[in-house]
């Protein structure tokens, strides 16, 4: 089987592309129609991928409008889903009404930064020691050093972990309107770069990156402290509407999600919600955010108690919303078109997608949580969802 | 802020998703013409989506070709990666390349089930220990009851979990060549049906589904028995080709991820890969797979160790991959094309797929891995990720 | 400093005891003069310790009586207590009342094994499934072989867990009145030397034990499965009594038991319990059972609602409480008076004893959670724990 | 049953003890003989203990010496060991050996500090954040008010954790040469009050201690950053020692740890260490710990490797060892004599026992690895632990 076509020089067209596509049926016999039946021009693709061949579409709708009650966001929009699971828009569509009904959701972000770390192997704990002690009294230099390498990007702290001779350390940075992966790479590599030149103890080994950063995964200590943002959506559920629309009661509601919590406890799952990783896919996609970060941003945690006039508050907080609103593929034309449709593309509006983002997820709780109590959740698959499995 | 246009009737057609488009113009101002630029027929998504207004275009390349040695993926392959991240599939093709040069990727299914649960509440865990007791003799007639409403489905064994005066039980089945979601919903929630009229405790409370499930999030649960497929993709990469290609030891690269391990394990990260959730997530985006299962099927398990001939053997297992090669978005026009390129659609295919999902997973590993130890890793970005923050 | 006198030939007496006791006291100054002040003869400690050269006195008393409404243990109960814990005693003392005005605690043992693995490597991960099976069609022939060592212990079934080309067994054996890791590792270690004699594979690496049979540590699989005896504990505390007694309402209770629930799920603790490792350290001291269980024995879950009539139903699950009646420390003198009063020493009894333990835990929930409620926690550590800092 | 003899006047002395052990007699027909048969002073327990009734007589030993190359403990100590588990102390001791011939075991106390928490709840997660930036900003304040309790602990910092309108605050103390629950517990529950009577928002609901604080039980929380001491002991193992002594290489046991830490990763087995709690347990019992602290102080990290001359690095880290020298069960007779034989008794000696416990975790480690490997650990439990099944 042939290496594909490739152009050193000049590889983002749609000669290249075309070029690949051929060499595909050639070798394959598959002709790749639909993947070549893209509208977007080629070249705005270069730096999102490398050998440009054509696009997946993946379907696209609008759920909403959702009201949103966030410091960012404020008012009614239209939520961009891009998914193939039949249900899935609807039922979040019927979440979001319900919200709507009760008020809206209310968003906050509680808090913002983005990791990288590095590794340091010492020749004992006790010089693993000092170099703690060092990093943490230079850290004004350090952070100089780090951020001459962006013009957003903020060195916040420095998070330490040890074992053995080892010390991790964690740089902790806001990173603007960009999701920053990258920004704080070369940010944090030229501050480590520094500190092996200037810090005084023997290094016997030096790792960039570490778990401790938990990139495109779930971790606790992300959980615990913050990657990207730190978003808590609530709304508050009156006990009259839930009886009306949803077909249960706030007490129901609230003993079937505190035994949720006791069941993710058990089984060690990494969020106690029912789904939240659907809408925050489905808003990726479409959106243009880096979809792997689902990986870590599908982890929430609810929480929800009857308050004392007997209404149901609940939120979803999620500790590592991984969102952007400029850079990567929040640019190119059809998912700039879903930014743009809830105001949230460039500049200043990364908070504003993060609040939305957690009111999507809180409202594919309630859909799906109230759907499961009412015993209507397989019967709504059977109707929406005619091609699944 | 006004609903969309729907049509209860017949709403999957050109003039429904124009309709739509129009109307979000005219309440936004935003010109939808990208998200309207696909070249897939309306009715094709039925089943897929509500609401359907466009598509979201992805960017779409093939990597490889890829050797994979597996039961049912043998041979070379061009994998299709959908993702707007910018070294993502440059980095994966130079795992491929190495992986290839070193003989290939061995690939296993070790195991396959999917799984729906329920909690049942008793008077008093004795109770639930009959109830227990019961389920397991009434087995076969349980099986036969759930059976009746798939062609496909079987019922492997069911899992029993208890707390206080709770019983909760975990549904295994195996479900073809579709990711079987929807499939074992409706077979567990009928057995749930029969065993609800036909068991003899009183029950004080039932809820279809759990966490002991765990959909749409990873659980400790799933990783230690399997939920999709558990796959195992392995290589042999020989010291002098580590030396020539990758600049590295054998020694080194092990230690480097011996101590992944153990920071994984600190960190409490769901993975101690690199990065699986890159590779599986722009495939699962290319081939019609449910992206939001990337929060299950993107943590997978390392483990390295030099062999006597001072090679290296590496290893990714995944015990959570949910992938299909039949319904849901499988049949989707660009979906399906990828899908073809790889000769995985349709009925008998899943499991290839699933071995060749697992060896992109492991070159991810080996190209990420070792441009660390390289130190190549901040440089790289910047070469290819120019859009990228 | 010189090694203390020993005697390959006799060396359980008082002379051996008395000579090391000179030792220490000529070398360090000290005098043992408590720690040789005990009643015990050193002949019986022969195979509890080596070096015996003295007792520690650990202070003991009985709370209670505590009621049980166990299938094992039924009635009231003294329980012997051995701590150094100021206020300990007394808290559980209170819940031991509050359960008994209750009309006591109702403990029911789930399950039963006790576990050792070993972990085998072959030359991939086919070779290591087909071990798997091999185990698998050879179970009855392995537990006969197994079971020649021991005439109590009874293989129940053999766990699996894959990585890579690794695969991990775990022996599940019904161990009777002992706590059974001896004889269970007996038992495990010929299983294992018969199983690499005759399974066809090429072995690379075998291990006798692993962290899947996670012994004097706590872990998810033993969680999940059973290590020791699983056992629940439950009561009912109308409320009434709540008020009167513990001046709280079972809607605070469930509340703040709920919200513990989410706090030891978000930051990962073992328990969501509040302190039972105190009441099973104390009795697990005071009745000669194997102390550093307590790093298992001391993890149990919580559960709790309010049922129909208004009233608090509260549970205690430990899933891996490790107990015996017979063999280990249990027939030191001390230790035996302890279990005798229990009326729980020796053959047929380690069910009783294992109800009871977790009644105790559950008493101690019982105390402190009201007692937290209440805000009375530092204002009784104050009156009782004179001593403590 | 009757309650047992209790003296609100003058509960500790001899007649008192005794006519609780006549009672037990009466009622139970068990003689305590040998409860009663201490030689220790029952005035000496009041604050240690409710209800004295007599002592748990823990046969007791002394493994060493063994050499510990502290910085504060410094030379060889015989170690006391309270256990009933026969070849416990042989294996300890086994490894202390081993240690020692190596040149000793390294130990370094790393961080100290001792926890108490709070949750509080707010109208929403706004309230919450305003909050959590009310108690940074009066952080003096709040440690002015805390330290008035106490004339040792300082509040070194206070951690913040949020989930929807909850926000918990982890107070961190230094303790001197206490524990220091109880010393924090009061310390924090002061500086609740004076919050709760400060900080300007609306206070739904108040809860003194959390899980967050993670009392009594093993936690993430705890473990990434500390309860107690953080305490690392390393050591070099000479690749001819280990040839000659523990019949083994470097690489052999290097990759027995590695596997071990995957197994303990995937098993989520708090350790991957063997057996720490072991040793933790005998050392705690010995020296008046507060044994129910096993549950925490028994969860360490093993880290090693291969250094450049083909030695072996080893070390455990123990994120959370709950020790003192001064208040709780340390100044009983036989505790005391225990400590003051490694002249760790009162004040100022504290991180010396926490760098002596850890080393002998470390000699644990170093003796069952072994052991293991070389097969001999079934064989040389069936020589020593005769008692025991």
């Amino acid at each position: 089987m042939k290496k594909l076509p490739y152009s050193k020089v000049d590889d983002y067209n749609e000669s290249q592309a075309s070029a690949r596509r051929t060499a595909i049926k050639d070798q394959t016999g598959v002709d790749l129609k639909h993947i070549g039946g893209y509208s977007i021009p080629p070249e705005v693709v270069s730096g999102n991928i490398e050998m440009f061949t054509g696009v997946a579409q993946v379907p696209l709708g609008f759920a909403g409008p959702l009201k949103v009650n966030g410091e960012h966001a404020n008012g009614q929009f239209y939520i961009p889903m891009a998914t193939s699971e039949g249900t899935l828009l609807a039922s979040y569509n019927r979440g979001m009404k319900i919200a709507s009904l009760a008020g809206g959701v209310k968003s906050t972000v509680l808090d913002d930064a983005m990791n990288r770390g590095a590794g340091f192997t010492f020749h004992d704990a006790r010089a693993a020691r000092r170099f703690g002690v060092w990093v943490k009294s230079n850290f004004q230099k350090i952070k100089e050093i780090s951020e001459e390498t962006t013009s957003v990007g903020k060195l916040l702290n420095i998070g330490q972990y040890a074992v053995g001779k080892l010390r991790f350390i964690r740089f902790n940075f806001s990173t603007g309107d960009a999701a920053g992966q990258n920004m704080v790479n070369k940010a944090a590599h030229r501050a480590c770069q520094w500190i092996l030149q200037n810090q005084p103890e023997e290094v016997e080994a030096f790792k960039f990156g570490s778990q401790f950063d938990s990139d495109k995964k779930h971790s606790l200590i992300n959980a615990l402290t913050v990657r990207g943002k730190k978003v808590v959506a609530e709304c508050l559920l009156p006990r009259q509407l839930m009886k009306d629309v949803l077909r249960t009661t706030p007490e129901d509601y609230n003993r079937f999600k505190s035994t949720s919590t006791l069941e993710a406890y058990m089984a060690q799952a990494v969020t106690n919600t029912s789904h939240i990783a659907n809408g925050i896919t489905a808003l990726f996609i479409a959106t243009g955010q880096d979809v792997a970060n689902v990986a870590e941003s599908s982890a929430g945690y609810y929480h929800g108690e009857i308050n004392k006039d007997g209404d149901l508050y609940m939120s979803v907080t999620i500790p590592a919303l991984i969102v952007a609103t400029y850079g990567g593929g929040t640019g190119l034309p059809t998912q700039r078109e879903c930014l743009e449709v809830m105001d949230c593309y460039g500049t200043g509006k990364v908070n504003k997608l993060a609040e939305i983002a957690a009111a999507v997820a809180l409202c594919g709780e309630i859909s799906l949580g109230s759907a499961i109590l009412a015993d209507e959740f397989v019967s709504s698959h059977d109707h929406y969802g005619r091609n699944r499995d």
